[in-house]
């Protein structure tokens, strides 16, 4: 039962998978590529599903719930989409199993109930979803039709890891109808914001909002907004993304509507999703040798407290104070818990909070009544005594604090990986010395963003929002150029 | 667009379907036996989740997600569960789809992509939580062990309709492992007793608790607790369920853990679910034949205000009174929406609000401001007055009352369907002219209850809990028994 994990400089990878399997988060499950959520891990997807439904309905949209399959056929329908997805798709054939007339207790795949049309686990669902509008929308009374969909979705990678590529995940996806082409866009780009504000003010992770090259689109968009974010590797993440879709998906699946004029019009359309990725994403931007760093906004727990005391009346006059301040602090709003176990000690416990990054860890000896009690924070480590009269204001505040300081310091560590480079080898050494976002002239190319990424392993994550036209010379071509796009190698 | 109700006294049935797809809460899809839960219907469901959940945390219990498949041989670990559910599974066999060589555009399942062994789509969890289990029960210390899980499942059903019976449906799944066989036995009845709690005080449905004979019980469980609830047409329906595993599925995955005496025994089981199925018992032990009829504590709209105007000004007058009324609402945590919409007339808006069931209906016309609003209660229909001072105390009181009433109007309904009979004769003719439930003698045996379904569809609902035992003769065969058992036809 070891619960040293690996330190980050020896073997950043194994040090992450250390953090989701002995914090507690995940577990890898029996069904290949396809994870475990562990209630820790699940109680802390819940707490964004929370904060995210709640901006959702307060930007109008509402949930519904569509069919885990897809026909075949509406797969075929829009088809960019369809070679987008058909080659991870878990394909159902069959609906029924019997008994094994060769081995007793033995099931097998009944070859009597072949379906006549293979059904598609939902890899994403336009293509369903598109299909039931046609039935919804007859007129721009109809419109707009704001719904979102919490769910899970498979696509069948070869190669995954735990929350950062599964097979299955879970996620939201918004699938939204307009009249015009302008409200779809304004759509899409309101919901690239919205998860912008949840990953930097919830998540205490900075984000760059851009949009994607047409190569790195979402399949059947015109346009893919996303959010990128820096881990500690210096490799980035794209933590949400944001499609207009056009008229693709109305006209896939002929949806129209009567304008005011009279007229019949196909629908425009965007799409929206972010994932249970962002806790692989949550892990990695905090997290230090010790085990997890959790912003205390979601954190599953985000006081922890430890009772230190020899005998059964040591126990007693700690428990009584501790009843008093969990009762405090609950009626705060924070979440508690006091951990009176005595199967294990009091140093086993503080390694074992820090792992799981519980935000801040009180213990309470029978004398730190009268003197204070000692107040640890995990993002710094730094510890205090605090009187234990105003302690759950104390504790408030310093929650706040904590959620500040990791945003600041992983802005900070952003901010200096953010590299501008002006020539081909300059490129390359900062890629392999120091890795982070590359700002660099592109000649706009999609030869040329494949070269690089052949020889580098580097993409474009993004044009950003906004961003500066400069005049210049590609870094790989010499080829003219309008502006610096950012590039970075990515998980 | 036809928004009429079929009557409840000419087709039942369709009566059903009209409430479900003209009140907006499900739709059929595209694919056979799915359902899509339109938005007004999901935020019903997300009510009575929201609720319920929060019920299952204050007992103790975390929720976690495993996987959507199972591999094939983990369903026949368990024997009787197998069984159960060999023949209504989706299987997965291929993992990628191609192009059509013969037609371009089109796909095709990939031959070389076969699975190794087949996934079913989960009908029921306890296979692939139960594997997970092994490894994460060691100690008698790891006990309880206590999670729940929200998530779709699927059941090839033959015969399906919307909310009773589809093949994809949303439900949750509690899986629960202890120490001893008493354990488990408490956890099961005490979920029973939660599954009671919350159908009977939200959903304003009395039920039944009792325990399911042998043949009725889940494959793969000793003892199959339900709630038993009775609809307007006389037959019964299952509520909810809640199972006594005993050691099956610790000893099909060998699942044991150390005792305090340092011995190794296998752990003792739990699980109980309730599905979306709910919906359809609510929408038919409530509604009538105007439309829905929703019990205030979970009907995604609680108020409706229709304003009632001619011209601008007028309209200004009512608008600004509204919003006073709706801050108050809301500052009481009364959802309410305010439609002012002027493409639609208010008897329109009163026919539609009726038909979804909104349990208030408010109309405001400018005269109304001083003597007093008009306020529409669904459930009896009843108007009166009410002085737009303290509204919002009326208003609160009234849902309370609904509330109340359709519970007791639902229990009543329900006293005066038990009929106790003594006779074969007797039997059929009150499930023929009356239906609903009958307390029936019973000789215990499996081949007693098989020929009573045979010949009048009616099943063994339960064995109520605390059962009155008394000596009498099975009403079917003639042979002593020592305890009545309520009869029905269920859906």
């Amino acid at each position: 039962m070891g619960n040293e994990v690996t330190k980050r400089a020896s073997d950043y990878s194994q040090w992450y998978n250390d953090l989701v399997l002995k914090g507690g988060l995940a577990d890898y499950s029996a069904v290949r590529g396809c994870m475990v959520i562990k209630p820790y891990g699940y109680t802390l997807w819940e707490n964004m599903r929370d904060v995210l439904d709640k901006m959702f309905k307060d930007t109008g949209h509402t949930n519904a719930y569509f069919p885990l399959f897809v026909p075949k056929s509406f797969l075929e329908k829009e088809e960019g989409h369809a070679e987008g997805f058909a080659k991870e798709c878990a394909v159902v054939t069959h609906y029924r199993l019997k008994g094994d007339p060769q081995q007793k207790g033995k099931l097998i795949v009944d070859p009597d109930a072949q379906l006549e049309e293979e059904l598609i686990v939902r890899p994403t669902s336009e293509a369903i979803i598109w299909n039931a509008y046609k039935d919804w929308i007859q007129s721009y009374r109809d419109l707009p039709l704001l719904i979102n969909q919490w769910a899970n979705v498979v696509r069948w990678e070869m190669r995954t890891r735990l929350f950062l590529r599964t097979a299955e995940f879970l996620w939201q996806e918004g699938h939204t109808a307009h009249a015009t082409a302008e409200e779809a866009i304004e759509e899409a780009e309101k919901m690239l914001h919205v998860y912008a504000d949840f990953v930097e003010n919830y998540m205490a992770l900075p984000v760059i909002k851009g949009v994607k090259t047409p190569n790195e689109r979402f399949a059947g968009a015109l346009e893919t907004y996303c959010i990128e974010a820096l881990m500690q590797d210096g490799k980035a993440l794209q933590a949400g993304t944001s499609h207009f879709l056009g008229q693709n998906f109305a006209k896939a699946f002929d949806v129209k509507y009567l304008t005011k004029e009279n007229k019949q019009e196909f629908v425009w359309a965007t799409s929206w999703g972010v994932s249970t990725r962002l806790i692989g994403a949550l892990v990695m931007a905090h997290s230090d040798d010790e085990g997890l760093v959790l912003p205390p906004r979601i954190a599953p727990l985000q006081v922890v407290i430890v009772p230190i005391y020899k005998g059964p009346e040591q126990k007693m006059l700690v428990d009584e104070k501790v009843h008093a301040i969990v009762a405090e602090l609950k009626q705060k709003g924070i979440s508690v818990k006091y951990d009176d176990n005595d199967n294990t000690r009091p140093g086993w416990k503080f390694a074992e909070y820090e792992l799981k990054g519980v935000p801040v860890r009180i213990a309470i000896g029978p004398k730190d009544i009268e003197n204070g009690v000692v107040v640890a924070r995990r993002d710094t480590k730094e510890k205090s005594s605090v009187p234990a009269a105003g302690l759950a204001d104390h504790i408030s505040g310093l929650l706040d604090d904590i959620q500040h300081n990791l945003y600041n310091r992983a802005l900070q560590y952003r901010e200096s990986h953010i590299t501008s480079v002006n020539s081909w080898s300059e490129f390359k050494e900062v890629l392999e010395t120091k890795g982070g976002f590359i700002s660099a002239h592109w000649d706009g190319s999609r030869e040329t963003e494949e070269k690089i990424k052949e020889e580098t392993k580097a993409t474009i994550r993004c044009i950003p929002l906004n961003n500066a036209q400069e005049q210049g010379v590609c870094v790989y071509s010499g080829k003219p150029s309008q502006q610096r796009v950012l590039f970075a190698v990515a998980y």
